[in-house]
């Protein structure tokens, strides 16, 4: 298995349910399983006790407890798998939506706890990735746009060149060690106050 | 169920599991069915019927079978569920990887084909949305950069101010009714062979 051991959370307020799920966890080599019974403050519990996955068993959950899960998904940013006992389209939409990396339906098996785990982390390292790059992407695309504003309205308000303008703004940056992308900010925001906006 | 009845094929060599999956799909209402027994040529025959999910069924597939299926997933492009009877977290990973939307490890049942469908296309979609936006967001970037090397070889070799270079270039997409980015892409591609890069 992986060097590092998971440490596992199982919320399920049933007990019998609860223990098919550890006796999957443990016959496939986890031991690092606790389990909750309670849903009651169980964001405080997850800040505690720190798992790296999370399984979440509801049975017959209604739409209130279903979308306090769903609410709960998006706020840990760890792989969850999700067991019901039934579900609509629409709840399985908004599990995918909320970020539940394994949303199980009527699938409830001491066997299949396994592959659902490393189910549950692969796609959520997945789609982490890809989130990742969007965000890094984007900041990027910002950070270029914001410097370009900073350069025209340095341009505009000094009569520099645009290779003037840049200089002058890298000197800022490393003269008071910040980001490039800072400076320029500060000066368009500052632009923007002293109503010189290029 | 939706507006447009989704056009499900399912891919299936043992025609027992593919009679339940059958059965499934249409307690569900799904009546556009088409069932494959056979794998060989299959990609020609997807490109036939141009179903809009697609279901495979693998049993116990050795590792060049499932490497096969791995690599359809990834041209076909669209929802794909697969059932397998037994996988190790390598296995795992590399379906999630190949963009497999739902691989379900022992647990085909009739009761549960509707819900895995559901979720095979609610994962792609949401996959595709955080795709489609990745790629828009380097393309805008890839973009910008190359609008500022254009302005930038103008700026040098003709002597303009930055405002001038661009409202060079972006008359040039206008005249010629191009993208401005076409336009500084042959503008960089020209500066690279004449020996002219900024």
């Amino acid at each position: 298995m992986v060097a590092k051991p998971l440490a596992v959370l199982v919320i399920d307020e049933n007990r019998i349910r609860a223990s098919i799920i550890e006796a999957g966890l443990r016959e496939a080599g986890h031991d690092d399983v606790t389990l909750v019974h309670d849903v009651a403050g169980i964001a405080r519990r997850i800040a505690e006790i720190n798992p790296d996955v999370i399984v979440i068993d509801l049975e017959n959950p209604n739409r209130d407890m279903l979308e306090d899960m769903f609410q709960l998904s998006r706020a840990v940013k760890r792989p969850i798998a999700m067991f019901v006992d039934r579900s609509d389209s629409a709840s399985i939409e908004a599990a995918v939506d909320a970020g539940v990396s394994a949303y199980v339906v009527d699938g409830l098996k001491r066997e299949r706890v396994k592959p659902i785990l490393d189910m549950a982390v692969s796609r959520f390292n997945a789609f982490s990735r890809l989130s990742r790059e969007l965000e890094e992407a984007r900041s990027e695309l910002e950070d270029r746009k914001l410097l370009d504003r900073a350069k025209g309205i340095l341009m505009k308000s000094r009569g520099m060149s645009e290779t003037e303008a840049y200089a002058l703004l890298r000197k800022a940056a490393m003269n008071q060690n910040r980001k490039l992308s800072e400076i320029a900010q500060s000066l368009v925001t500052a632009a923007g106050l002293l109503g010189d906006d290029a």
